[in-house]
């Protein structure tokens, strides 16, 4: 079995390709992969250059010094004949990040493929690609590839730890792949791995994803596929998944004819969408076509942990009686019910409103109200209810004064409430609402229907987990 | 008929219940009116001050110089004899900024709320809310509202003049209203009126539309309404916006029940869903229930004006494989059709696209030959196909490079496109390339699924418009 261990934890990286141009991607990988602090070694191989980017280079990967993981970003017709002689020289893992394989027209493509295919066997190397866009590992600050959105910038890759959980992302796609790690990162969420798969020659999504279930150190794994070539697989590390409680959040794309199209044109994939959709069903998957929803979701697991809804009765309290009615409105289209509050609880939340708020569900708080207790109060009230397993509670995030001012009520909300707390400001969060409130681990939502959808999700995986459960 | 524009328009503004407390929203609302340019006369008036935030204060309304706009910020109990004060001394308009009215449980509330229909009637005043947040002009820099959304800040209350049209929000719910604006800002769309309207005891949100469509200046209205009250006044002015090719568009709250439940006690609203979803049928009204989506629209509608699809049929073109089958994925479920480009048209991209590109549809560029050409050249080859009429292209906003080098030829499209294009950034955008685009007036979407059902409902107004002005 190739062992995934030495490509995503390798001590030695080789570069096969590598260059100095940096406005090219054989450049490019090799400047971001340099200007991340990874402690290892970073071995540039070029036929026509002595030193790259100031790094030693090797004419040939024979000439390399022992290595783990060999990077292979050369012209497709040269990658079998290099993966050969990586082999030979006893590189126990590859990802290949040229194109022009399974996905090209005619037959020289494919052919070039399976060759691939046949020398990772013979081997028993562990290749992701071809056709990829590399990956990144977090902990170990190693980011071969050439996506922009692992520019070393002022942004450290990790965010603050907080004892919280990690999540990874696991795509065929290079682009969108990164593009999850992108939209994360102004939500403070944390990832330990981006990896990118293209055509999946070898290995798959599936077997990425069981390494990582079976590491036991990401609690959420975000999923873009566009097919899953080995079903048994699948299922198995799907099962695992849901035995440990980390929600697996897929998108599978070509679920249109148009983007059946595409995928068969971007890595070769077909598969059948009926057959899949029973399979995620059948292990709890969360399904999602949205990127930002995805992030969103992720997000909202990895702070409320284990604290999901037991039911899809949900509380509303809002700042503004508009807001309150459209969460409604998102809630009802996202199948939850929002009974009204029992009377002990609404006698509580009364005491604090002026006589034109209301304390039904939603509860329309009223401004007034926010300026004289805070926002916390009222999601703490609301969750009391017996009538609710989770609340929203919409703010606006825009003036920064109440939040702070509630800072402490909202931390310990964020540690203490039993049930879930999900926020959706109706402005544009200011950034130190969104730092106060990553602090606190409450979930900030700034589109309405993320929010509405998180909580269906999170009581749907949790509905899911409980009968697969009982019944294995 | 009680004048509008003397309400919109005022060259003087009493504020009534003015306070000097900036933490209160009697004390906000002066100073929001200050920060801003407004050119005219601000006269607070308070029982208790001699002098407000640096403004001579009035003791009473019949003390005050002649005025046009009373804004009333007094409990809900004194409003009626206030109103009537401002009646007595020839005010012609005013807004309630008050709660406690026809939304409060009893039957205080509700009376006072007749009080102040009768005195708006008597006197003929336009008068807006009660329980309303005011409103902004902002080509008069006058802002009389305490909503956080409009403290004078570092950025204009309008963005750089391109040339392009304006957009107005009228929302009962003043939270949400001012949300709308806090939206757009950063997509530089420039906003000329936001109008809350609240309770609606006098005017309502059709009456202020209806203004600002016979003014001609607004090109795309925003509305958030809770109910309607006078049906043949919204049918009026939708007419009116129908002929004008100025689209509304708009969400209804309170369509669940709970979101019902919500209206009633936020603005004692109560309105029957079918009828008003048969009424935006008959206007090619569009209807959104999402903030960011409304947003999003009326940001296409301003960039693209009278260039909109012809059909459903549309192109995609991406630098991502994966991106352009989300895209596919999404158009698919928005209801568009992306038919297979004619062989000219694919003859010519296929000249610039290595071999593992594709131009079928969706159009796999590659980053090689987004590297190589640019984005705006596939964007206008795919147009010029007859098979689609309207083109959205995926990008990479994250890096700047590729579209700052291809400025002049994104400006270009923009320009001279007469299909409509949509961009879909799956990274964050730069703020460089949002700027670059927005100068190009090329709408750029961060959501896939908004860009997608942006371009469904540019088709469809365009279609229910024809169709209309055909049958009348």
């Amino acid at each position: 079995m190739p062992d995934i261990h030495k490509l995503l934890w390798p001590r030695s990286v080789a570069i096969i390709g590598a260059s100095s141009d940096t406005r090219g991607l054989r450049g490019r990988i090799v400047q971001i992969m340099k200007d991340h602090p990874y402690q290892s070694a970073i071995y540039p191989v070029s036929r026509s250059e002595a030193e790259v980017q100031g790094l030693k280079a090797y004419k040939s990967v024979s000439e390399l010094p022992p290595t783990d993981l060999a990077a292979l970003i050369i012209p497709a017709k040269f990658v079998p004949q290099e993966l050969e002689r990586c082999g030979a020289a006893g590189i126990k893992a590859a990802i290949i990040l040229s194109s022009g394989f399974a996905e090209e027209k005619g037959e020289a493509g494919p052919a070039l493929q399976q060759e691939i295919k046949a020398i990772a066997a013979r081997y028993d190397m562990a290749v992701s690609g071809p056709n990829g866009e590399g990956f990144a590992n977090t902990a170990a600050a190693l980011c071969p590839t050439f996506s922009p959105a692992m520019d070393a910038g002022d942004v450290p890759l990790l965010p603050p730890d907080r004892g919280r959980g990690q999540v990874a992302v696991i795509s065929q796609s290079g682009g969108m792949g990164f593009a999850f790690f992108d939209h994360g990162r102004p939500k403070d969420l944390s990832f330990r791995y981006i990896v990118t798969t293209g055509n999946e020659a070898c290995l798959e999504a599936s077997d990425f994803a069981e390494y990582i279930i079976d590491e036991s150190k990401t609690d959420v794994i975000l999923m873009l596929i566009e097919d899953i070539k080995n079903i048994a697989t699948f299922e198995r590390m799907a099962e695992k998944a849901l035995r440990a409680g980390r929600p697996l959040i897929i998108n599978r794309l070509g679920a249109s004819e148009a983007g059946a199209r595409a995928i068969a044109a971007h890595t070769a994939a077909h598969g059948d969408d009926a057959v899949y959709r029973a399979l995620f069903r059948k292990y709890g998957i969360i399904e999602s076509n949205d990127l930002d929803e995805m992030v969103d979701i992720a997000a909202a697991f990895i702070a409320m942990g284990k604290r999901l809804p037991a039911s899809h009765r949900v509380a509303i309290a809002s700042s503004s009686g508009g807001g309150g009615a459209w969460v409604a409105d998102a809630c009802a289209l996202a199948g939850l019910d929002m009974p009204i509050l029992d009377d002990a609880t609404r006698a509580k939340i009364d005491a604090y409103l002026p006589p034109y708020g209301c304390s039904q569900n939603p509860v329309d708080v009223t401004a007034q109200a926010i300026h004289e207790r805070g926002y916390a109060e009222f999601a703490k009230l609301a969750a009391e209810s017996p009538n609710v397993d989770g609340v929203i509670l919409v703010v606006t995030g825009r003036h920064p004064r109440f939040l702070i001012e509630d800072r402490d009520h909202l931390i310990a909300l964020g540690r203490d409430t039993k049930k879930p707390v999900l926020l959706w400001s109706y402005t544009r969060p200011a950034s130190v609402c969104v730092d106060l409130l990553s602090e606190a681990g409450l979930p900030l939502f700034t589109n309405v229907h993320n929010c509405a959808r998180t909580m269906r999700v999170m009581a749907d995986y949790r509905a899911a987990r409980e009968t697969f459960l009982k019944g294995h």
